[in-house]
């Protein structure tokens, strides 16, 4: 290490300066070795990257490395392409399975399709925290098997919105999965908002991006249908939601968010889906701000790392 | 219904005004009727006791009633025996089901045994809590299955405090299930603090009485051995304690406590295990307050009341 | 207290059987003596009432009873007319500071208007909470401070149910009070859903009902304005909302719900904000719901029993 | 940014093999500037360090840095006088307010004394923690204001781990903050487990290092004492607990951790206190553990960052 005589005579890295001053995200995921936070945060650091925050997570008895780095650049010093293919360098050197890096000023939004059935309480509170500005995607679509009349408050809204609302009823022969898939395949992922359709492991394949569900259950207790009632049947003190990303197991897929709340004796089963659904809104929303701010990473086969 | 001057015609009930008032509990469980909480409080007021809390609890879809009555009443007036033999009048005319009054200040305190295994924050936390004066019962003794050298916290403890402490080493051949009815007939109920023998449907058969257990995972999720490792492996992101009836099927009885934490992917299996700790203190702790003070009460096969 | 025989003999209640049965709620507060539950519930069940819930609660250090009751009826047998007579009767009887029975499906509706400034998060989470059914009131108008355009989400939403919508400009020196009361003398209570002006104790004395307002604060913490600011600057750990009724003294009501949600170091003023809009959304929607359901009782001076 | 060709020519970190790998936890706060993290992590890879986890913050308003990260390192390659200059130097370079490694498995223990009063729930949850191993500390006296029998549990206890008790009976007159400074000036930090004198400004000043506080009330509500009664008459639906440092304005300093629970009408003030102690043992058990772990940073005048 060198001596603070020969740390000042090092060519230091120069701050960004310039007037569109942005910030910049980076996931990565790679096998552990020595010096990957010195080649990223030195790459950063030499193009005037300051770093204003890090998360690095190896876990204890698996060498795999986990990182997300939010860094302050100038685009006009390390531009798009630059910035792209610094990345990519350490990418191919590290062997990483993972490597994003985001400029959510500059970049277009996150592209996804909302899938919702009857419920829409989850697709309602999307929209309106979209419509505010909270969830920084663009809506693409909202696909219902579920037949709204027009003058519904959802509908108005989409239309309002001019966001395209398609109508495709399911059947236990037609999943109109290949409709699906060609309405969302410029999507960057899905959402399942209280969708209640199973897509199929052709659909997740074919879709080939991650697909969020939110099951109004705490996983992995009462997988399936009606949640809600198992939860109460079963006679539990305190029930849930859970956000993860779909596989093809029925709610087996990787846990990203969960949220709990008290039940009683006084709760009757009307009480258990009201509670439940506020916690779904919530558990959905965060899931999904998360994400979009790529702070959830898939580990191992079936868990997250969330930072 | 009498008008207010037909109502001070009525000769009115008169209070408890002894030196000795003190508080009864009584908990009441029967077929429902109109009147129920009539007879229950008329009964009382006749006696000169002031009802200083109810719970009564019909639910929507069950013709049965659930009550607990705290009263303030003079035992020189409303002695134990007529005490009693009222409310097995008002029991046999309501066909109760369950009927019971305690006189906490007066009455023998609850006998319970604890059953242990190595894990022993439970039963620590138990013993710390009864010499607080915060556990309202007798400690009849500690059966463990494992073997604890003398000088350990808890043995001294138990000594120190004249609580007999017996170690009956289970095998897979020998539960020792005889030894352990023998010591504990004459409790009143169970606590199995972290107790890792299944008791058999014939154990729970012949004790006749109410066992409750701590299981370390949030139940359903989780049920048998290493729930904190299941955990582990799910993915979840909250982990919780369960407090509950012991059944002859295993972690399936009525809940009457739970508590969660949140985890993430920084938890290792030992801090999953530590902070389940945590809460199982907490959970059995507070489940055994409540059972003690007759809030809780079986409902329906597999659930409870907890008033 | 009369032998089961006795009890046999005595003409017995006989319970409500007609189609048009529905459930009724009481509550009641006076100077606590033997013998209110017993009358209370007499006069329901001689009247054919079958109670389903009760709460009593006689507080350690004062004479004072409180009770909510809940009970089927059928108002064929027992009028309306009757219905509040008898409790009248009763409530002479024990000198009751309060007396109120309703009968939810048969009432009216209670009427509220809502007041709210700029920040319109919560005055839209009730409103699609009240379209949803789940928010059991009259909406008689709202009253805004804030001046919004036609088209905005909330005053299209408005125009639809035909919910009349005023727009008060406050200034330092006109508090429009005068126009508020007229607008509002006719409802059951008020609410203000984050309204950043204060009430005049004029107003409160003259309007003479009910005020329940939302403090994005954990009171007694930050009172006044910017308490987000306020946590912010105090470096909690725990940011919380308060909805409390409205006293001539600032934020100083006794308190009806409160929530907390983390924060840390990572967490910015708008994140602190962001994270107090979505707990006063549920805390004012809890109080709400409560207080239609009659579960909200002054307690003191300057506190509250919730059943 | 080096293509990977010229990444492979560059002499790569060789990583730590030796038998002794352990553990190093860096914290580090400086004014920020670019490449902070890059010389960081440049210098613990240089000497075969693998970074296991970083924290890196840097508030949106101010050009502040922190971070914490933790490596494992060969101490046979990297002992501990070069590991302790090459961060010195870095400090020197970053103009760092603040350097800190620690080899938690190498380096003794933090040699800490407790100061507790008459309620000592919290100093019992602590040396029960102590003597479990989840509390990393020595602990140097424990210092009561507050006279114990000998025959007491804590008593026993601290005679049986030879740990000394030091009875100082303190008076309006006289807070024996001459002796206390004497017993306690080779510790590390202090720990007050609801020591119920305050400490004055020129003690802590003389005492110059981190002196930890648990608040029995939600700060910066209820300040000073009785903070239970404080909430009881203030009607709140919420207590909690603060852990904070100690500063000379009373209850006024950093604060490092809360935690809540509910309370209602039926909360009497002896239960507000059974729920307050229950907080007080978790939440000054967490900042301990969090501190010892480096995890706690000053943070602006009166804030902490808490990785």
């Amino acid at each position: 290490m060198k001596s603070p005589s020969e740390l000042s005579r090092v060519a230091f890295y120069t701050p960004a300066t310039g007037a569109t001053t942005t910030h910049g995200i980076h996931v990565f995921h790679c096998p552990d070795t020595v010096g990957i936070v010195a080649k990223l945060s030195e790459c950063i650091a030499s193009r005037g990257g300051n770093i204003h925050c890090v998360d690095v997570f190896v876990p204890d008895n698996k060498p795999v490395f986990y990182s997300r780095s939010v860094f302050l650049f100038d685009p006009a010093r390390w531009p798009k392409d630059a910035l792209e293919k610094d990345f990519q360098n350490l990418a191919k050197f590290f062997n990483a399975k993972k490597s994003v890096v985001r400029v959510p000023d500059l970049d277009p939004k996150y592209k996804i399709a909302v899938l919702a059935s009857k419920q829409d309480h989850c697709l309602v509170d999307l929209l309106y925290r979209w419509q505010e500005g909270r969830l920084p995607v663009d809506i693409s679509c909202v696909i219902s098997n579920h037949n709204r009349a027009s003058n519904t408050h959802v509908i108005r809204f989409l239309e309002r919105h001019g966001i395209p609302y398609y109508y495709l009823p399911t059947t236990l022969g037609n999943k109109h999965e290949e409709e699906i898939l060609n309405l969302v395949e410029d999507t960057d992922f899905l959402v399942l908002a209280r969708y209640m359709q199973i897509l199929s492991g052709r659909f997740l394949e074919a879709y080939g991006k991650d697909v969020i569900n939110i099951h109004h259950g705490l996983l992995p207790s009462f997988k399936g249908g009606h949640p809600s009632k198992q939860a109460y049947d079963a006679g539990v003190k305190l029930i849930g939601a859970t956000t993860h990303f779909v596989t093809e197991e029925l709610d087996g897929g990787p846990i990203i968010e969960q949220m709990v709340e008290s039940v009683s004796h006084r709760d009757t089963l009307e009480s258990f889906v009201q509670k439940s659904e506020n916690l779904e809104k919530q558990c959905l929303a965060r899931a999904i701000k998360s994400y979009c701010e790529l702070r959830v990473l898939h580990y191992e086969s079936n868990k997250t790392v969330v930072f």
